[in-house]
């Protein structure tokens, strides 16, 4: 049974969400409809592109992800469609899905061109619904676009490295739930420059010489609970996408505060890696 | 398969959701459930009459929406069941039909009389869930309630012409995820009333003389992306359900603002139109 | 058709929920997903405790549900899966399941032994997921765990009867969607300490001498509307889950306040019964 997943900024509360799936139901009854995030912040490309990127690989090969966000047409905002790693995707050509493409090659890339049929200020309903379903039903890409070979580039998500080659200066790409803090460095790019070396990690506030893989082994569960100070911990950690991820062990942003609040960090600001002898 | 939506002010954490729709496996095995929208803010009706309006139309003929706002069963409150334009509706009898009702008339209501068997506060688990499962299996309204022919009116949701027939009074229904302002005002009575002549629209500190029908038709893409101020940039525009929309290009409520922070327009302020020569 | 639920404190926006969706279904193609929550305060294992004891029993027989709480394995919180009522749980053992299991004896606890093949921070993902579809595919605990007979207690959760039995101590463990305040006292212990007699409840600036069973309850209908003062009514009721909750008629958080904010009553706050002939 095919999957159409969901990803865009129309939020919990509207009409949106409720209407596209009624839509989708209406062409076709035989299918899974799944929800990655409504949630995306209005018309944040990189929000997107981040989420997508992360949910998309647990799905089975085939699967449909639409992706709503800024998609409306105009003549500096085209409509594609893509088969990637197995998966396709209907999205607007706005960089989103560049992230991606950087780390795998899209095996196919369509303008999409059945707007002639189609004039609407809610292109997810009216245009998206219907590629999806039409890739849903077994049909191919050509039947709904023309073959292009470049997508738009999302600006500044690569981190750079410098010319001596002992320093990575990425961004904060995204706040999760929890105000952990994820750059755009991930765990190849680190072991490629870093080569095994020593580092030191710096973003505003905070300093990190060590990454661990998991939240607890932050902790030293030798100690005995009530001597620990575990709560509130700082650590830099590789995430479950192999993001680095600086975090506050056991953070609740709403209450004693998160990475994002106490480190000082938003979406854009710098994150330091500087490898070799560390000096202090 | 038979299709049952959600329409509720139960938030997305409280376990209610959850709970109503194993209830419903619980009935009936072979359906689909799909969500609307569960942040309504509590009690309002407007809200959720012009969300379950939007809504419905993109979903099959047959489908059956269970509304559950402001829903304990009282005096001045009872339950209705209702076909309407080839969907079913299963909601309190409090005003939140009467929008819909007022554009296309009832086939057929009934007021639900299952409740001797049946004594709860939380009557969608226990009332609606019963009512809409039945409608799913094929029964029909007369088994579950007694025929009525009139239904609760949602006060202040109509806008004024006045007696000269040159100036439309209407309220703002609805904010959007965008912060997009939505009036009670749609397109047909619009060009009804205006036929075709000059107008401007006044809401608050903003005005408007013309309405876009997409978003991107406010922009000029001839001017160079540079020298454009396009972000910020406040229009009207008919919406996806042909409500007139007084918008931001591209607005983030929790960054840059949005029209109803930008404009200081909230739920019931005052929207008009007035048409013929317009001076100054 | 097997269903599987989910209850975690991802939050709506992150790929988290999506991704584990995804995951479920690449596993196995022909069940049934269903959220319960994501919107649990992180961390907040009592928050969790009480959404899914209130939401699983409307839940058909066998139903499986996983419950992301503070999940990542370390040597002070291991994985369980357990069958309890005729459904089954997986979920860390750090008290979750606690307040269940004090009302109803599991049939069958074991602790989770697949980890020897899995290695991660994101354990719903790779090892909940493999749990439950095991057990959704039919497998029996015992292949996936070995059984144990104690789980962790969640502290802090039961209320405290006084010696000479006309007393009960409780707390504040849930505020819902409305801002109402939910007891740990529920209508059972209520009676059992009660034996009918009157009572005075008492929560800080608040105090009740009736417990109603529906919201409406608390408004005189025969009053005519104009002349009654419902809205802001403040009442205690015995909810949908039969435990104590102090209410506030129609209340809206975030306009007219609600019984959280108006009785200055946050979670943890201790709600007190007293019961007996009553002075004053």
């Amino acid at each position: 049974m095919p999957i159409i997943t969901l990803t865009t900024d129309f939020g919990e509360k509207d009409h949106f969400v409720g209407a596209v799936k009624g839509a989708i139901y209406t062409e076709m009854e035989n299918l899974k409809i799944v929800d990655i995030s409504h949630s995306i912040s209005p018309f944040h490309s990189t929000e997107a592109a981040y989420i997508i990127q992360n949910a998309y690989k647990s799905f089975p090969p085939g699967t449909i992800h639409i992706i709503g966000i800024d998609s409306e047409l105009n003549p500096e905002n085209r409509h594609i469609a893509l088969k990637l790693d197995g998966h396709y995707f209907v999205c607007a050509n706005n960089g989103i899905i560049s992230m991606l493409a950087q780390a795998i090659k899209p095996e196919k890339i369509v303008e999409i061109n059945i707007h002639d049929r189609i004039m609407s200020n809610f292109p997810v309903l009216d245009v998206f619904v219907k590629v999806a379903c039409h890739l849903a039903r077994g049909g191919t890409l050509e039947v709904i676009g023309k073959p292009i070979t470049e997508i738009k580039e999302l600006v500044g998500i690569k981190p750079v490295v410098n010319s001596e080659g002992n320093q990575i200066i990425g961004n904060v790409i995204y706040i999760d739930n929890y105000g952990n803090v994820v750059c755009n460095i991930n765990k190849q790019l680190f072991d490629d420059v870093g080569k095994g070396r020593p580092f030191k990690i710096t973003a505003r506030r905070a300093n990190f010489d060590e990454i661990f893989s998991q939240y607890s082994d932050a902790i030293n569960f030798e100690t005995p609970k009530e001597r620990r100070e575990e709560d509130g911990k700082k650590l830099a950690i590789w995430n479950s996408s192999e993001y680095l991820e600086l975090a506050i062990y056991k953070s609740n942003p709403t209450t004693v505060g998160s990475a994002s609040s106490l480190f000082g960090l938003q979406f854009r600001d710098a994150v330091t890696v500087n490898f070799g002898p560390i000096n202090q």
